[in-house]
């Protein structure tokens, strides 16, 4: 069999950011995957293709395995048209120093769910995050993945 | 070939009550699957086999289909000793009236995760939960599942 | 607060057996969480409420963690009528001698996917297995998860 | 509060590519979500960065949700030093046809579990899939994400 012919990258496009506002974190302890550390999330806002507010609720569960940690949080935004989006947020974070203070690689895969026909492109299509962290808010850059540019000679 | 012999009944064994205080719920909205829901927990306690406290956040994220809904409550507590256990429970539940508003059937499948030993078996054995629900707090009844009483015969 | 009044014990029904052939293991290596190992599941039989027969496809992602391993296995099996159940069901086996041959101690969730209205009650309900492995197959009792036994006084 | 600044786009590279060989569907029927379908997975290649044979066994459950199907494939696959990589794969694909047969917008989410430390960036990074659909096989670039080129002024 031939091998499959490689496909050009995909595209990716800045939809939105949302900055979510983090409490203290409560640290659960050492589980068989690692540190277990939950973080409340208090508020926030999105602005770009959409604006909006973070929803007090919900929070991040954050194991860390030595020089990184996987991260799951569950929380919602609401848009100025009054949408309600619900997100879960799961990605792996990389560790800078010994302390574990900074963060430098820090993707996320997102995933919504949202009512509003107008916002369906949330949930039908796949979206690739980007997450910066500063002691009082943690910043995803959410973006669209569009079509690869087509390449002479793919197969499709 | 001869079907398997059926096992006796598991035993249950009643192991802790959670008693999880709740804000009022937050309306997402239709999603695939049915209606979403989102219940913030805001406090409330344990007492049992364990002695605790509910800590404030996380929530039940519920999907409302028709004459019954679906749970899934991720959330933590602290017991008296100070051990963090981290909590997801899913679960059904069947609805009484058409208002919604009394709930009957309510088992549930909760999953624990916690440090200390002396509470591994919150990890290591299997659940089960049966709750039940006031305008206030959803209480839950812990049931830790015990073997089967063995029968003459029984093939282990 | 007056803590909630503990609840009766739910009951629970035999419904079927699952008795599901494997293949040998295919050992995945050591992760975070422990040793994983899948096997393939390649048939099998139902008995009981339903009679049926388990279809060749899927299998068990187990994470061995010393004295006990966690289950996931995911398959489906076909009912006489012809109806396809789709399978997930997790739990804990705990190990009764070094080797980790012999099981003991072995209860799982299972969640059931199914179109049929007549079998919604695999859907809508909440059940709890009990597995004992041998060689060739892993049997798999399905109880129902049935309303407590109302007690005098107590609170729903 | 000032809006974060948006942080430049992450970079993807081609790592490898999956061509997993599927055998014919099974119907499971109308749930919830949508219409479940079951596909076996039977075997396949990898090549690029890793070269490796798909192994047998696991699959791929899809929900078809109208224009458009949720994907959730679980697999196997061997490299060609002899290490087993655990493959979650979750995605959505759009339908080009009403007759579901021609696949166009495919981005995934793929999750590896593996124990060799040399591969153990497919664990503790994140990767964005690409798949096409012929009639005899899935193929999916997997992209690696990189960081972002950083840009002037960015804050991080």
């Amino acid at each position: 069999m031939t091998p499959s012919a490689v496909g050009a990258l995909p595209q990716l496009r800045h939809a939105f950011t949302i900055d979510a506002f983090v409490a203290p974190d409560r640290r659960i302890g050492a589980i068989d995957e690692g540190e277990l550390i939950y973080i409340p999330i208090t508020g926030g806002r999105v602005h770009g293709d959409i604006e909006g507010e973070v929803l007090e609720g919900g929070g991040d569960w954050c194991v860390v395995k030595g020089h990184y940690c996987t991260v799951e949080a569950r929380y919602q935004f609401r848009t100025a048209d009054g949408d309600v989006v619900d997100v879960l947020n799961t990605g792996v974070a990389h560790f800078l120093d010994d302390a574990q203070l900074d963060v430098g690689y820090f993707p996320t895969r997102p995933v919504f769910r949202v009512e509003n026909p107008a916002l369906r492109h949330l949930v039908d299509r796949v979206y690739l995050g980007w997450a910066r962290s500063t002691p009082e808010l943690t910043a995803i850059d959410i973006f669209e993945v569009l079509d690869p540019l087509p390449q002479a000679g793919e197969t499709r």
